[in-house]
């Protein structure tokens, strides 16, 4: 059990690093670890936003509060959010025990969440003006033995490359739930303009999938147009689960939930056929206004919890982005206005 | 639209009633909408310990925050907690246009959560000492046309019957979710001898499942033994991933999480088997501990959000009641301690 990081847990005792408090970020690694030199942290955009709210933009105020929660807690796990985001690096040093298929000198990007992984800050975020979600810096992250890393594509700019990682759990769960369904399926995903959602869209297509967005502005709309990832658009703020559910019209098989604001859960469950499934990818989800809202519908809905893992997930968002040079287009624009 | 109860939201306006701050519980009922006489309310789990622990027990105390919820917001939706419970009562009127089979008289049960159910306490809960989750109450509530009731049975006392419509949700789901296996399998409980989890365990073993249960301590060990509903019974806390992953032994296919405190997901995911199944039934579940856990730990499994509401999950669970009498003993147990 040590390769899941208790080791580096340091209150409360006994839970795994997730759900710690604080964790032991010290550069020494054990038999096991994998220490990163740190090159670039990207933000959860739940996480992200929050900072941004807070702080009414300031850039200096939004990195003093980043650079303090890492000192306190040993990782960028944000506590109001509970969410994270990822890193590169280059690997600095591997210990003789870990299972990871990486060495000394490679290029990559955590492919586990920032809430768990051991992270230590030397520059205090001195390259970041604070004002977007990619953050230059440097300092040591650790990997533990039972972990995910993905090597970084030669063929691709590593900002890309880690925005394709950050959501590449969305589209390769709703390519597997597509495929369960066994029959001709439609797929509606809230927020279908943004990195995920285009994705998501991407691997419906590619699935068989008659595919609907929702977006939140014309602009947004005439940015999917433009990309043809979608069968249908609608414009509807997220939030609104009565427009919602008139923006979706017939409702759908599979819904997948990929706005990062609280409050979508009961427009995603109207907007969803029963016998459907709802697929939450948002970590501003709240559990029980999905529980009791399916209930209070009475919606015989499937609801998923986004899992962030499913086996081949980076592979399968960078063949997407490598076939379909519009959904590349759609990121290099947000990476660009980011 | 008007049937999901839209018209009875004062604010924020435009969300679902379940989502809504505050909700108008005048009693007046509209065309489609049934009038309750209130009898009882059934408190969530969460929400009661919630409220007990915050007042250290002190009954008085938790009365009249209870009575305080439901004056401020027109239903009892514990703020912290975000949950409600259930409740019973008389049907008072029944508006022409309600689709609810119920006529003045019928002795009821709500099947959708107190989260969304406009409520008026009309008693002070005078009769309630705020020592149990049962609180005798008298008032008025109000369905809508998209809502779930449930006659109560003939044969069973209305406090048993609430009892299990309450958790009705969960045997009915690990049914189906053992079913579409399509395979024997092992299905893991984790709070194996509470009400939801022994009609879980009643339910995995009438559809063919291996059953192990993980109980807090050697009394509930002991009482599950005498039921005889789980072929192997284990003690841990099911906050301690590590323990919860010991007790469970070989990973099952299917965990259900059946304890309502918080911090379970990384033991419920760590005990499962790549390909399984979590079904997190539990109002504490936190939505981005389970997503970045399971990420986390590299955990191929599918992370359902259990929906409360199957059709036919209350005829279901009140028909597993009927058929197991150690399941009956189990609850009655329970709501004689309560």
């Amino acid at each position: 059990m040590g390769s899941v990081g208790l080791g580096r847990v340091l209150e409360p005792a006994g839970v795994l690093p997730q759900a710690a408090w604080r964790l032991d970020a010290s550069p020494e690694i054990g038999p096991d670890e994998v220490r990163i030199r740190v090159r670039r942290l990207n933000l959860d955009a739940a996480s992200y936003r929050q900072l941004a709210e807070k702080h009414a933009g300031d850039g200096a105020a939004i990195r003093a509060e980043v650079c303090e929660i890492v000192a306190t807690r040993g990782k960028m796990h944000n506590p109001v959010t509970g969410s994270g985001g990822m890193l590169i690096g280059v690997v600095d040093e591997v210990g003789p025990g870990s299972p990871l298929p990486v060495k000394p000198g490679d290029l990559v990007a955590t492919l586990v969440s920032l809430t768990l992984t051991p992270l230590r800050i030397t520059d205090g975020l001195a390259g970041w003006d604070g004002l977007s979600e990619q953050v230059p810096a440097e300092g040591t992250a650790i990997l533990f033995g039972r972990s995910i890393v993905g090597v970084l594509p030669d063929d691709l700019p590593p900002e890309l490359a880690l925005a394709v990682y950050d959501v590449c759990g969305a589209p390769a769960l709703t390519d597997r739930v597509i495929r369960g369904y066994g029959r001709p399926v439609t797929v509606a995903v809230l927020g279908g303009a943004g990195k995920s959602g285009s994705l998501t869209l991407a691997a419906a297509r590619a699935a068989g999938a008659r595919t609907r967005a929702v977006v939140v502005s014309a602009a947004e709309r005439d940015a999917l147009l433009a990309a043809g990832l979608a069968d249908e658009i609608a414009i509807a703020d997220a939030r609104d689960p009565v427009a919602v559910a008139a923006a979706v019209g017939e409702p759908a098989d599979i819904t997948v939930v990929c706005v990062d604001v609280p409050g979508c859960e009961h427009g995603a469950i109207l907007a969803t056929a029963p016998g459907g499934t709802v697929i939450f990818f948002s970590m501003a989800t709240s559990f029980p206004a999905a529980a009791l809202g399916a209930e209070g519908l009475a919606a015989d809905v499937t609801m998923l919890i986004g899992n962030g893992y499913v086996p081949g997930h980076a592979e399968f968002a960078v063949g997407l982005l490598r076939r379909v040079p519009e959904v590349r287009a759609l990121f290099e624009a947000r990476i660009a206005g980011d």
